[in-house]
C-alpha cells in the first residue's frame, strides 16, 4: 500500500482503508517480528529526527523502527540545530529534506509541523506536537484490534483532559466511524474544530460526569492533565480533576467486563489515574508501547509503498 | 587518492591538484549517488564528533556520509563528554584517537583543534572553528565547478563580514590561483595572516565598497555577520554592516549576468542578504547544502585512500 | 559462557571463573580485533543507553562494541527521556525493556540501577553509578593480566579517594582472590559494606600513610577525588588528600621495578597523580582505555551466551 498522503501531522490525513491497512501491517510485523521479509526495505534511506522535546518512546521506537528495517537515522535535540540559534523552520525544512527521505518532528507548536511540511520535499512525521500525537494512536486502535478483535461496535471513553492524543484519537474515531465518549471538565474539552469536522461522521458526546459515559465502555482512556505544557496552572488543573477525572477501580468496574484500559504513558501515577488500574488486568499500556515499534515499521513502509 | 595530509584544519593543508582531486571525486559520487561503488568502504571505520556548538548542515551530513559509506558514527556534544567537567583536550583527543578511525570537530577555538590534532594518532577534520570552515568552501569549490564549469578565470567577490568561511575560501583560492576581492568595513577584515599568506600566490583586492568590486563577478559570497561569537556587540555589527553590505538585487545587478550567489547557512533573512536574492535564480545555496554530503564523501575516502 | 547473572551493578555478581573467562575473551577479541568471527553477532539486537552525567570513554565504547558486533545502539541523556520529566525509573525500565535486548545506564544513584534491573525484563549493565564501575574494573583486570601475566601473587595497591571504582575493585578482587592495600584519609574509607564482605575472601589493609602500603606493589591505582560528586567540598579535599595521597615518581620508586600504574580517566592531572607519572613508562592508562572496547564486547557476548 502507498499512502496518498505525503505526510502525517494529524491523522485526519489517512483514509479509513488506509488506517485499517496499516494497522494489518502492523500486526502482521509483530507477528514476524525480526525475521520479516522486510528486514533490509529501508537500506540507503534515511531518517532525520528533531526534537524539541524529551521523548522516550516515540524516540526509540522511530530509531529502531528505521534501523530493524535497515536504515539510517540522524536524531538531533533542539539544541544541537542551528533552529536554537534562530535559523528559520523553512530552511531547516529546506535543508532537512536535502538530506533525508523521511523528518520525524517533536514540536511545540503544531504550525510548525505544517512549516516543515510545506518546505519539505520529504514526508514529514508528527513525533507529537501540542495538539496532535497521530503515531501514538495509531498504536493504540493496533492494540485496541489486538484486544476487541475488531473496530466496529466498541464504545471509546475518554476521561480527563483533552490532550493531544484524545485530538488525534477523534479524528481517528471520525475516519473509522467509532461513536466516542468523552468525561472532561468544562473548559478542557477538545479543540473545537476537531470536535465539529469529526461530528459529520460520527457523535460525540461530551459530559462533565465520568459516571454519565462509563457505561458500555470497552475502551477507556485517559492522560495526564500536569503535563510539560501546563507546569504553570498545576495546582489549579489538579484542582479541577482531582478526584472526579481519576480514573480507578470503582469505575472500572462500571464498564464492561472485559472492557480495556489505555494510556499514552508517561503517567503521573495516582493522578489521571490509580496504579491498581494502571497495573492491573485490563491495563494495556504494555501493549501499547510495544505496537508503536510496529505501527511505526507499517508507516514508513506504507509510506514508501515498500 | 591518498591526501597528503592527515588533517584538515584549515583548507591550507591542501595542494591544487588535492583540491582538485577532491572536487572531481565529490562529482562523481554525487552522480552515482547511493548506487556506487563505494557503498561499503568505510565499513569497521568509525568516525568520533563532538561539537561544542550547534550544527546542522556539517553534523548530518558528516553523519550520512559515514553511514552511507558503511562506517560507524558516535556524535557527542560537548555536555555529554568529560570535556564539559574538565578533562583536558590532550587526553580527550588521545581517548578518542584509541577508540575512532577519524575524528570531527566543532569548537570554538581554533587551537583546540590544532590541540586535538597533534595528539591524535587519527586524522582530525575541522567541522567548523571560529577561524576556518574548510568543508565548507571545499563544498563551495564544487558548487562553484557545477555552475562555472571551470575554476580558473573566475571572479570571486566576498561582500560583508569576513568569518571563518571567508578565511578558508582565501586559502582555498590561494591554492586554487584564484583572485579575490572583498568589501568589508574597516576593522572588519578577514585574519592579516591569511592574507599575507595567500598574497604570495593570489591578489587579493580590500575595499569598503561592495560598489568598488562587484564588477565582473562571477560569484558572489556572503554570510552572517550576526553569529553565535558575536551576541553581545549585535547592535554595533548591524550599524556597521546595513544597509551597505547587504546583498540585494540591485547590487547583483552589477555583476556578471550569469553570476551565482553563495551562502553557508544559517541565513540571517532581510540582514546580510535579502530574501529575494536567496530565494533568487542566482541562488545555489541548496546546491552548498547537498554537495557538503558528496564533498566529505571524497573527503572520507580520499584520507583512507579508499 | 553464558554468565549466570542477567545484569552487571557491581562485579559481585560474577564469579571468579566467569571474571577470568571474560578477560581471555576480552584479550582474544583484542587479538582479532576487526576481523574476528562474531562481527555480526549481535545482528538484530539494541542496546539502550541512558546517561544521568558526561561520558566519554564508557560511552563511546559501548557503543562501539555494539555496533562493531553488528548490533543497534540508541543512546539518550537524561534530558532527551521523559525521566527528566518526572516518568518513574520503574516505568521508564518497563519502556526501555521492551525495545532493547540490553539496558546500560550511567546514573548517580546506585538504588535507581537496582530499580531499573529489577523492572526490566533484560540486562542491566551499571556504565557507573555514585558507588560502583565494574565495566572499568573487568578493563582493569584485563589490563593487569596484559602486563604482569598472572592475576595470583600481584599485590594490588588504591592510593586516595575511595571511588566508585575502587568499591568495584575490592568486590573484583574478592572474587579473585587477591588481597588489597588502600592508603586513604581517615573518613574516605571504600563502603564499610564492601569492605566487610570481602575480607570473607580476602585480606585488606588500610593505612593513612601511602608509604605503609607502597612496598611490593605489583599495581598502583588511583582515581580523582574531586569528581562531579563532590564539586562542594573541592577545598577540603584538597586540602585532605594533597600532597599525601598524590601519586609521583618517589612514590613510584618505592614499588616494584616492574610495577605499572592504572588511572580510570579523567585525570585532574597534578592532583592526584603527577604528569610525569600518567604520562611515564609504567603508566598503562591507554591499555585501559583500549581494553574498555573488548571487555565490553566480551561482557555483550557471554550475555547471550554468543
Amino acid at each position: 500500500m502507498k499512502l496518498s498522503s505525503n505526510s502525517l501531522l494529524t491523522i485526519n490525513e489517512l483514509s479509513k482503508n488506509e488506517i485499517l491497512q496499516l494497522i494489518e501491517l502492523g500486526i502482521k510485523l509483530k507477528q514476524n517480528s525480526k525475521t520479516d521479509k522486510h528486514i533490509d526495505s529501508m537500506k540507503n534511506k534515511t531518517m532525520v529526527m528533531i526534537f524539541q522535546k524529551p521523548s522516550t518512546r516515540t524516540r526509540i521506537s522511530f530509531e529502531l523502527s528505521m534501523l530493524q528495517l535497515g536504515g539510517n537515522v540522524v536524531s538531533l535535540s533542539h539544541n544541537d540545530l542551528q533552529l536554537a540559534l534562530g535559523e528559520s523552520i523553512e530552511d531547516t525544512a529546506k535543508t532537512l529534506s536535502i538530506y533525508s527521505d523521511i523528518i520525524v518532528a517533536r514540536v511545540y507548536e503544531h504550525k510548525h509541523l505544517e512549516l516543515l511540511a510545506s518546505n519539505s520535499n520529504v514526508p514529514v512525521i508528527n513525533g507529537l506536537s501540542n495538539t496532535f500525537h497521530p503515531c501514538q494512536i495509531l498504536a493504540d486502535f493496533m492494540t485496541i484490534k489486538e484486544h476487541k478483535k475488531n473496530l466496529q461496535n466498541i464504545k471509546i471513553v475518554w476521561i480527563g483532559d483533552c490532550t493531544n492524543v484524545c485530538n488525534s484519537l477523534i479524528y481517528g474515531c471520525s475516519k473509522l466511524g467509532i461513536n466516542m465518549s468523552i468525561a472532561t471538565p468544562k473548559g478542557y474539552e477538545p479543540k473545537s474544530d476537531v470536535i465539529k469536522e469529526s461530528q459529520k461522521y460520527i457523535e460525540i458526546e461530551i459530559s462533565e460526569n465520568p459516571l454519565n459515559v462509563i457505561n458500555n465502555a470497552d475502551v477507556i482512556m485517559t492522560d495526564t492533565f500536569i503535563s510539560i505544557h501546563n507546569l504553570n496552572d498545576q495546582k489549579e488543573r489538579t484542582q479541577k480533576f482531582l478526584p472526579t477525572y481519576r480514573v480507578n477501580n470503582s469505575l472500572m468496574k462500571k464498564a464492561n467486563k472485559d472492557a480495556i484500559f489505555l494510556h499514552c504513558l508517561p503517567a503521573k501515577r495516582g493522578y489521571e489515574v490509580t496504579n491498581s488500574v494502571l497495573d492491573g488486568k485490563q491495563s494495556v499500556i504494555w501493549n501499547e508501547v510495544e505496537n508503536r515499534l510496529y505501527m511505526q515499521k507499517a508507516l514508513l513502509l506504507s509510506l514508501f509503498n515498500l
